[in-house]
């Protein structure tokens, strides 16, 4: 607390991030990142774009990303996409807060799930946007028609985060459908691991935002990177905000190695099925140790232990160098959320709570 | 326009930043870069980052990005700073966007230049933020006295921008000292061109914070990286503001890059004595063709010819290949700010002036 604070400040309760331990030789299962490297192709780009001696780092960044805006649009050929559809911001949670700025602040509260990425409340209290949050189901799924109400907007993650929980397209559409008033976001941070994506519908509504990130399953949450698309003018109301904030968001590397991540889409084909994989032999195994896993089409698993407190889980899991997201919040207290590691990581989480049920068995 | 937008989007007026033409072979002098590259430390720590398949970008970068903290830290010896005096940021605009918000907004109106950086009106306008402009006198020279009224902060630039003005750290100390019960933030974007630091100050000073960027004196623009100094309380302000909006906002390489730059003192202080040099040089040479130049402690120079409008100059120059930074806007309109470039770049921008004031002498 301090005399010098805007008084916002003093109200303000910061969105908690997964855990990033600097110890090495954890099974770091906690924050969703992808168990394998970027893209040869985006790694060449940003060692080109460094070159021997930086000379290029002297210069201010394409403010526009325009190079970016283009590899989305062609990454997603057959939507018909122009850069002017296209948004890039500094990871998808900037992209969602210039969104949620450009887009929802306004008169009638916006609706959010109960259970959902809990950086939405915090963007509405920095923001001053008013919410109703709407109870998923008793199996964590959304369910649309529970969102047939007046509202200012609505915020959906699909896959939904931490349950991993998917809406089909044909909900998306309808949501977008029966609210052309409103601005209707979907987060698609984990669609490439099981979803399909309500891109195509943005050209028929426009209303529908699709936010994006690299962070998942292009393997680059160490780079910074989320866009969104959508109609251009919900996409010109993001760039005022944006050139209202920070000129140039994205700088020279990283603009160099998103681009280059999204043209090579057989790379993301390989990595994503790969995931997809080992989740599947992964929810298999706990299954057979008791866990209650939920359907995922994510790259992480929500799963409870019917006879095992789950803070207690994560906590022994740590002591054995595994680390999982645990949420002490209401309704999802005794589950854990897993990230798909690679095969190995998957092995040692497996082994590892082996070892504790039997302990305890 | 649109139907989706929040209200206050409509009345947004974005910052227009310099332009970053695509053409090769211009000598751009429009947007104060270094005309050296960055320290080689600061590229070999980027390409170590980045190393032979890129697997640390998998991973999400330190939130807090202690390293680059502690190296601030470092680089300031001498004035007892630790990683909790240091905020950072993506580019020193993000910084100042969260400073506006977490300390400007409030009740009484925040004091600025009526010539300065022309991002300060917007973040104003952005975040609902009252302010008084305060005229700079008939040389641009800012006036500490001006300022000792009602106020709910004060931003200065210092050196000044677009006008190079230098205020002794004596008129600092007199500003700190005479708004006990506000927010003093000064932007030293240029200060390691010629002026002397107000990091000292911030120990004695709780309502003092100094603002910097790592794009101009140590060339790294394309990186984005900018931070502030002050009182711990300062700046949990600022990362209760950025923890609300984004968590990483500093990708791994230039956190790497960033680091291993503020280590490099001896490449600093070596590539601004170069451009020091060059810009007594410089204003020599337009003050023998007839401009008056403004003294500046900056790296660009602000000049107007007294018999030539500085639209028509700077229309002249582009068809030459010289791009430099005119504003049209009030007070400044018949001056041109121009970037100190690397002597030969120095050089074409006095050859075209030449055959420009010959072809009309």
């Amino acid at each position: 607390m301090s005399r010098y604070w805007s008084p916002l400040v003093h109200s303000l309760v910061p969105y908690t991030p997964g855990e990033q331990p600097k110890l090495s030789n954890l099974v770091k299962l906690n924050t969703n990142e992808n168990p394998y490297p970027p893209s040869p192709r985006a790694v060449a780009a940003m060692q080109r774009e460094i070159g021997g001696d930086g000379a290029l780092l002297r210069l201010y960044p394409d403010p526009d990303a325009g190079a970016l805006k283009q590899a989305v649009a062609g990454h997603f050929a057959g939507f018909g996409l122009t850069p002017a559809h296209v948004f890039a911001g500094n990871g998808s949670d900037e992209v969602l807060a210039h969104a949620f700025m450009a887009l929802l602040k306004r008169d009638a509260p916006i609706l959010l799930p109960d259970v959902t990425y809990s950086f939405y409340p915090v963007y509405c209290k920095l923001y001053g946007i008013d919410s109703v949050t709407i109870p998923v189901d008793e199996r964590f799924a959304i369910r649309v028609d529970d969102y047939a109400r007046e509202n200012g907007g609505i915020v959906i993650a699909n896959p939904n985060a931490p349950t991993g929980h998917l809406l089909p397209l044909g909900d998306i559409e309808r949501l977008a459908g029966a609210n052309p008033r409103s601005p209707v976001i979907i987060d698609e941070a984990y669609v490439d691991f099981g979803g399909e994506t309500a891109i195509g519908l943005t050209r028929r509504f426009p209303n529908l935002l699709v936010v994006r990130t690299l962070s998942k399953s292009h393997a680059l949450a160490g780079l910074r990177i989320g866009y969104a698309v959508g109609d251009p003018a919900l996409i010109e109301a993001l760039e005022r905000v944006k050139n209202c904030f920070n000129s140039y968001p994205l700088d020279r590397v990283a603009i160099a190695g998103a681009t280059a991540a999204m043209d090579d889409r057989e790379y993301l084909e390989k990595t994503r099925r790969a995931v997809m994989r080992s989740r599947a032999s992964l929810v298999g195994r706990l299954e057979r140790l008791g866990f209650d896993v939920l359907p995922s089409a994510a790259n992480f698993i929500f799963a409870r232990h019917p006879r095992r407190d789950a803070a207690e889980l994560a906590a022994r899991l740590r002591e054995r160098g595994v680390i999982v997201r645990h949420f002490r919040r209401p309704r999802i207290d005794q589950h854990l959320r897993i990230t798909i590691g690679a095969d190995a990581q998957c092995d040692r989480l497996v082994e590892a709570l082996e070892e504790i049920l039997h302990d305890r068995g």
